[in-house]
């Protein structure tokens, strides 16, 4: 088990006549992923409006501001239970026995054009034999394919355009990987979350996004731009792509500071909790069972 | 808008193989309730199981706790956004405009036999007119054909018992205001939380069971016991009846301590909370629609 | 594979002003049930609501008639597709592994009052080992027990009742096995659809109630009242008890005509389809997943 | 009331080893969608898996099947029952308000990248004051700006690409107005069904694509190609754009016979049904609630 303790500090400034924001930075509640504790708070005394999806469990906060200063903080203590899985053991799902609640990610999304990438992934990808490792081989190429390099793309660059321009972020590793996923008909979701254990010479603690592929009945969990540990991320939400999973979607004029995040793992005294660390098995946060 | 904190301490002796327990005391996440906080501790190593039902909103926890002591103690600060109205222009909803999910709770249920109520509510209710005030009317017909006694009942008494019987606790003048509301094919349920607000002299603070009655759209409040203050209720669980949402279901040979409980209502220095009192108006915390 | 046709024809007479209808005789849409052809009549030019419930997959059809007759008349060809499994593999699950499906069926309701039989179960099944046998046992137990005969209870008849009187219909036995399985934490559930197979010295083709119990990861069917041939049960609705499956609901004053009923098994030319037979396999129409 | 009688045959040569299938004909299940009869037949003896989505409730039928020929027939009549509003009555929703299945259509789709449009729609619809009648112009912009032509474009085409070339079926007219609508934060959303009512001279009768939009708190039918009735519309499904919702999606090597389709408005002699006619009214055939 894994125990993370994270804060989010937003701050913004809200111009007349005010303003709309929809946040996704509670971490889910799934099977694996048990929240110990959270707290949000609020500057502005507002009746904040907080919606579970059903379906996705990403919990979405929805305020109208008024203008003037505006801060949000969250802060939370998750445990985090891993499935571990030896790689070689876990096998492609063929699409008649795909359930339903993965049959929609087989299809394309705003920044994940599977459909235009059929010839390059049986190129690249179709002599593969089918499994995990084929689907670290779409990682691995994603890699070798795209140089991380900050402040290069902006929210409209889809994963066409990074295969083009061959540089981004975290966000354009996942639309990448996924599209090249979804290509060959093998289920692939973007997540976010914090870059749990990234390099500090790359910058502040940030947002993170990455890559869930559902393989052997789960959803595994990979990170494409491999910046971060996976064993550390906490959910924030899943979806097609980034259009479905902003950490703020904002309606209105806004000035925005940077956002200040701190996240840590935590040990406790009964030696349960351990650091996480690049793992050689296949991480797992997520199961279709209903207990989460 | 009312803000409680509470918390929450439950202590176990657990004989060996161990015990299996379903809990429901975390604060329901609906629209008009907002959970600034929580925490929850157990004693136990365990991985607890966190389920919210779909539908209700009901939020489970599931322990498979091993011989020995096992503390359970749940603590969270929450905001109560109350949905007032005047009685008089709250009208009772025919059956055949009734939403689906108020469609169940005018069947009767183990505890609440409200089929075998008809000619009962038919001699006393039948002849008032519709609306808010005919509910008020069972209330307070349940208040005085039932004296509030402690000890008197069990796990096993229903309504039925309650009206020959003529005495119980909370939970019993629930259950026979809710069959009496369905023999009318009003859709009333049990909830359950604290009774914020209760008479120190009936006892230490405790979990309280209450009515919600579907009138003019919504789910009001009904307290007919009349122990405590609802606009200090915070919401645990909502179901047919005490079968659906016991604090507790215990599977397994345990001990139990009585629980330790605490509620108060708290202030801030912005003049938004208010203190819970007793109020003309009726008082709602629920609404069909899904951002909650 | 099990092709069953079937017929339903259920005709009022409607006393003024009008009453409203919630009827549940649609064949349920599961992952072993494929309605192939269905076709609804209903004599009064009225706007029927169809609901599904999402959790159970009842199809339920709301009527607001007017005064004067009213007939209904549902008729559909359905695809029948078992899972049989020996049933000496087939394990009881612990409750700390049940699904949340699943759980809400160990409580008591209104007409199967499990929490007054603990002592019964653990003196008549107590010792038996667990699994598919020891509900065998429990079937075996109410049929020695409960002497079918029509006529001699009511819709208000419970499982307690059945206990003392020691007789009744379908729906008696089905509500006493249900109870008893429960008390024991199994979860079973009640079940409706059509008496295929039945004895016509019994009387002409009616409904039929029986039980469905979770063992092994599904729910399998039981007939406690052995009277009808399992393989040609074509599922209407499943739930707590009759209090939430009753074919046909009516608030209003209404005349009823007996309903007019009828089943057959279909072949067909390629060796698919077979004849419903009583089996010695354990047969399950039902699963945890979700297409269906 | 208008009552549709409609049939779809479709028709394939599977190559060796066979191929797997997913369609979208069975018309949905919605308050104002009431099929009263309906038949699937499907020439190769397979198990087909039917899943309704519980959000949107499409119906999924999914086959594997054998190589060799394969057809399936659906049949339906179907009763469409419109809520018919005056358009200068409708207002737009505010993003505060929108309910939460409405919220995930005012976010880019595949082909419908409203985050590029934002500075198109400020110019030509900006100044425009909010309400339906801001949403007809665009529908007639898009009408003003693309050409209706067959067999110039392909499932790779967008709604930037129409933008461009001006040309496109009714896919590509929808996609565009839905891009247009989202950009200014009015949900809309991609709808199949078959086009009633158009001209034979543009060929046999077609499957079909329109728009829904959210207004006023409901879905409002547009059909930007104009080519059909909105009237005579039986909906098969809805969706984020045509990634969502094809009506076959073919996994394998399968050659395709055009569909035949046959669709016409049934009278009846009560006088309770109508011809589909072009109205002035706006027209919706859905609602949140939850009866359908």
């Amino acid at each position: 088990m894994v125990r993370i303790e994270l804060s989010i500090d937003l701050q913004y400034e809200v111009a007349p006549p005010g303003a709309d924001f929809i946040f996704n930075i509670h971490g889910a509640h799934t099977r694996c992923q048990v929240i110990r504790s959270e707290q949000l708070d609020i500057s502005q005394p507002l009746l904040p409006q907080i919606f579970t999806d059903p379906v996705s469990h990403n919990r979405y906060l929805r305020l109208s501001a008024a203008a003037g200063p505006l801060k949000v903080g969250y802060r939370a203590v998750v445990d985090l239970h891993h499935h571990l899985c030896a790689p070689e053991l876990i096998a492609e799902t063929p699409v008649a026995r795909l359930p339903p609640e993965a049959l929609g990610y087989i299809y394309p999304s705003r920044y994940c054009q599977s459909d235009l990438m059929g010839a390059l992934v049986m190129r690249e990808f179709g002599h593969l034999p089918q499994g995990h490792a084929r689907v670290v081989a779409i990682q691995n190429w994603v890699r070798q394919h795209v140089r991380f390099e900050g402040n290069t793309t902006t929210s409209a660059t889809s994963a066409m355009d990074t295969l083009t321009e061959g540089r981004g972020v975290c966000r354009d590793f996942a639309h990448l990987m996924i599209a090249l996923c979804r290509a060959l008909n093998i289920p692939a979701r973007f997540a976010t979350g914090i870059d749990f254990g990234a390099d500090p010479a790359l910058g502040p603690t940030d947002f993170h996004a990455y890559v869930e592929v559902f393989l052997g009945g789960r959803w595994y969990i990979f990170d494409p731009s491999g910046t971060a540990i996976p064993m550390g991320f906490v959910r924030f939400g899943t979806g097609r792509d980034a259009a479905d999973v902003s950490f703020a979607t904002i309606f209105g004029s806004v000035q925005s500071q940077p956002p200040v995040i701190h996240v840590q793992a935590l040990l406790d005294g009964q030696g349960l909790c351990e650091m996480p660390r690049h793992r050689t098995e296949a991480i797992s946060t997520d199961a279709p069972a209903h207990w989460g």
